[in-house]
């Protein structure tokens, strides 16, 4: 198998397989060894002239830091934005037009983080350099998970086979534990033993992929029987954030359970990782611990750097400058593999759907009394047709007809946002030629679904589910009133895998 | 003709002349065609050891990063500020002394963008080494300017004569099209069709411009009109924020008729410009004209990169060092060309204004009831001097009468911001020695009015026009009630031209 | 005597001896040549590979670009962070986890800014790497004082002896002062005058530490007076946000004395120094004195780069890099010297204390009403003990028992925050085996009183004067109520002094 990494786009963890998971553990080592050997500058010219843009739409320091120090350390330059305050960004450009700024400026390869789900993949598609993940939303951040992997690898004598692991505290919020989860599943004799409160533990979608993949995952009643049984602990700060209906005070009552203390490690020769930061109000670790032998989580805030250095020089070192096109036409050549339920047992539809129109558009099974806002948002007029809308008050039914042949892509997505079980039907010759759902990502959190940025919806079939190209999260057309014969129908719409997207895990 | 850009300042587009716009559009020829030919790090060490500064009172991506990866790509270095929030300008730190620190820092260039009209010229005026305009306001952004112009010589051959150009949506506000177009006037044959609202429409004094240099203006009836005659449409968005009494709304509405979509270009070879960033919530650009041949205007932004390259590489390359003074005596050698109103025949004046007074200045033509403001601004208590303020209800006139012989130049600017029309009597042995209105720019935006910055006002004479130095701005004389004979006096005041500057447009 | 800057903290300027100061005036003058002779980039490649990380927890452009221009001139590079907008400290990460984050990325050198007092001390403590002291809240900022010092030098023919400086304005408050007369201090026959409106004088405790030093202090009259009697005027501007109970408006009349015009200058040969921002609302200084040769703030201001460059030069030139260990064990080697009052002689103690309690803790002396607070603060339960408070309304003293053996660091702190004099007996088989007072840095913006940031207080003997290692405030054991006998059994118990911190002046 050939491993490249060249202009290759870090997107999801998952898109790794595990012999690139262990060729870029052993160049991170490389790196590791270069810093322990004290000849840290001896990469020191490896990427000159190549220059990393940094874009984070949310201010980070460390994800930042680390990546600059690892183009620093390998010679090369950087210049970018981190909070929107003050750019273009605020004056409503689209992630598009601003990846293409970016690109414009000749960088050879760009770290975006951003709040929402699928924004990488989408920057992904628009940049012809290679983009990585710095964090979408609660998405995805491969380069923690790799980072994690790789410290996991440095304190398993290089092997990852066999290794226990504990998590504890909060494992249903954040996206840190379903990542490393994911990556362990790729090595062989992986046990998970986890504690939480009930509402807090290990996603049982999670725990059965897992399973599959045959990872051990054991429920343990206490941090104090995990830590006894594992190699490693990753901790876990409760996302407080993202918690409703409890209060900050109980969870943190609730926390203390989790909380680390030299008792719960002094006899055990566990070593604790966290992907930091700690938040000190919550105390999640006692100060005492810093000092103990189990401490491993600053090695891993080092480890970072080794991993993004040998991260960025894979897929930089000896590599041909991209040229900017100054064009998106290549976004074309994805095709249009976007979703749409085909009602085809319902072309002959009732008479009163067509009435007064010979050519044009009948949109139905609206919510009810939504028509207004939707012709208000279709600028309908504008395109110098005439929009109807209408509401049947004894069928409690709403619907719009309008001359307009064929809708846009920002017009059906418009129709769907306000009214996800909108059906449209292109009337020609006074008969219903075409008639589906347009169907979009139902994660409220996926930038697909954001009207301004025009990203045309996209799905793949990963092995038997449909997930978003965007934000990855599954698309379930069981949700869906479909029969048995829709729903294969349904499969057979989407299009082939695209190539430069991997789907290992 | 010798063609310089050596430690040169660079304020406005009206600065360049045509040979020099010419000079500039060769040199970033050749940055375009390294990069074309995978050669973009052919000039990385040209700049070595030369730094940039970047002084952004209004934070910016777009430019900064340009200006940047300029830099980068010569092998130079940069640092500065964007955005004040937490900078000594917060303190009440004025330009003049944080441009003093930045050049203290050995910089070799700076890049400045600030909210005011003529803080660029100041700070250039500051500064002994070259200063780049980002912007001033409503006023210049010269290098966005000379980016447009390079992008048509691209476009066309490099041949600028003979180009015709189409104008639409906001032409009022806003500085490109002023720009564009007197950059444009430089060469031959250039065509402007426009179509707008009528507020919106390109400003007479413009096209009177324009017309006695030349250019044809043409106003069409639409876009539509516009676009089929062209070879390229600049696009302009908006100023929503510079629009009093009508609504956003209503603004937004109007502005569909100038929308860009792909029905308005597909039938035409028009090359679509804009400076960008386009804002995605007005939909300015249909999605669909992205992947359509006549969009330019991502090229346009990487011509950006290579017109500041050619730029910073002409103002810097084999330019010795310029040592920093810790000293602002330079700023004496400018002279005092201030404008003075001067009454000359009314020297012997009625008794009353020097009751009391043998020596010190009385302050005539007081707003009425501004006398006891002015007291309290000039602080002339301070200066060990009695003050007395007076209105005569009968007459309503207000003055003041002061034992202290010259105001300086702070008390001078600060009575006439309170009273515009204020008259400065010197009194000297009993009799009026000077009597003089001191005349301040007349442009509210204008930086020269911050009394804090203690800009000394300075004009000079545009081929019969008096203009402000700082912010450009005319000065119109006959909006003072002054004979002719005055007038003349008045121009005959005006220094000569300054050196270091160069009006060619 | 051997001067050796390699990998040393700069925290205070106390920390440097007279022949180390003339020792960095000396190389700084070198850097200073270099600029004059035109060999800007003499040293361009000196510190090649090594890397200064800002972190400024207070935004900053003054100090940072300094420190950054001199990196740049010596050939090195710098990442970090200025402002914690969106920073992890707003996750409250703690100072040593940030400091520790930050020496993960593998920088040769910190310059640091935060607002309380002593955090500079406690980051070097945590940092491997040496830590330079940017500014810790109204504490120290040694890197100014050093460059008014080698102003001083470049202005006297290098020879520091026998100078008159003036001081006027605001000398309470600020740092500045402080710091300047200290370095000053160890030179010989130097002069001090000063002129200030009496609430804003010199601090009592400064003029008799100066005169102890053999520094002669004058007071005089009025800032005239001043000038017209010293080779050097340092201004200060008046701390309004640090003055409670007079107005700004009463502040700014008031300074408008001390305010620097041409009048006040121009007949002396006085030199002009002041540390900038100049405020210009305030207007510190007239804009005419700008143009006077007495300016030589701006000088200053470049001297700060030779300076920098010089110490950086020292600190890093030929210096193997600092491996990251990832541990924080160095921090106990400096032992646990925090301050405890032992009360011996009460060892034997009432019953009732240690009713119900054969081993554990009694907690006495609390401010009464503050037992139930500091049960809620210490979590005693989570530790899995009982916690009892107690009040007795008679005798109005409160206390609390437990039958946790030893309290922790973090608990000793809480209890003495809410409750300075409480007093901990530690029971033992039913006995009172050990009873103190544990002892708090009283000044209110020391670090060491944030709980969250879990830092040990620490004192040292400074010839007399027990002082916080952090703050370096003086702490009073007079201020408790303590017997002479006890004050020497306290001092005793200071720690011998800790190696890496000198303390001269």
């Amino acid at each position: 198998m050939e491993i490249n990494f060249k202009n290759r786009d870090i997107i999801s963890i998952t898109d790794f397989c595990k012999e690139e998971i262990l060729y870029l553990c052993k160049q991170a080592k490389e790196m590791h060894d270069l810093e322990k050997n004290n000849e840290r500058d001896g990469l020191s010219n490896e990427l000159k002239n190549k220059a990393l843009a940094y874009m984070f739409y949310e201010p980070s320091t460390r994800t930042k830091t680390s990546f600059i120090t690892a183009m620093r350390q390998l010679g090369g330059s950087w210049d970018g934005f981190s909070g929107i305050e003050g750019t273009s960004v605020m004056k409503k450009e689209t992630i598009r037009d601003t990846v293409m700024m970016m690109e414009a400026n000749h960088f050879d390869v760009i770290v975006m983080r951003h709040p929402l789900g699928g924004s990488l993949q989408w920057a992904a598609d628009v940049a012809l350099i290679p983009v990585i993940n710095g964090g979408d939303g609660e998405n995805e951040h491969p380069t923690q998970s790799l980072l994690d992997i790789f410290t996991l690898y440095l304190l398993s004598d290089e092997n990852l086979d066999g290794i226990s692991i504990g998590f504890g505290g909060d494992l249903s919020h954040g996206r840190t534990i379903r990542s490393l989860s994911l990556a362990l599943s790729c090595f062989k004799d992986i046990t998970i033993r986890w504690a939480a409160e009930d509402f807090l533990g290990m996603p049982e979608d999670l725990v059965e992929l897992m399973k599959s993949r045959e990872v051990g995952v054991i429920r343990e009643k206490s941090v104090e029987d995990v830590i006894s049984n594992v190699q490693f602990y990753y901790m876990t700060r409760p996302q407080l954030e993202r918690m409703e209906g409890i209060t900050q005070k109980d969870v943190m009552e609730m926390m203390k359970k989790y909380r680390i203390d030299l008792n719960k490690v002094k006899e055990s020769n566990v070593k604790l990782m966290h992907p930091l930061p700690v938040n000190s109000e919550i105390a999640e670790i006692d100060y005492e611990v810093y000092f103990d032998g189990s401490q491993a989580f600053f090695q891993q805030a080092e480890n970072g750097i080794f991993l993004r250095k040998a991260l960025l020089h894979e897929m930089l070192k000896g590599v041909e400058s991209v040229q900017f096109s100054g064009k998106l036409n290549h976004l074309l050549e994805y095709g249009n593999n976007r979703l749409k339920r085909i009602i085809k047992e319902n072309v002959k539809e009732k008479r009163r759907f067509i009435d007064n129109i010979t050519n044009g558009t009948v949109v139905d099974h609206l919510l009810p009394g939504t028509e207004q806002e939707i012709v208000a948002e279709l600028d309908l007029m504008d395109r110098g047709s005439s929009a109807i809308p209408a509401h049947l008050p004894k069928s409690g039914k709403s619907f719009l007809k309008t001359d307009l042949r064929e809708l846009n892509e920002r017009e059906l997505k418009k129709i769907t946002l306000i009214s996800p079980e909108a059906t449209i039907n292109y009337i020609k010759d006074g008969k219903v030629a075409d008639k589906f759902v347009y169907l979009l990502c139902k994660n409220i959190n996926c930038v697909t679904r954001v009207v301004n940025e025009d990203i045309p919806p996209k799905f793949y079939d990963d092995t038997g589910t449909i997930r978003c190209r965007y934000c990855r999260k599954s698309y379930s057309i069981t949700s869906e009133k479909v029969s048995q014969k829709e729903k294969e129908e349904f499969i057979n719409l989407l299009p082939e895998g695209i190539e430069q997207i991997k789907f290992h895990a």
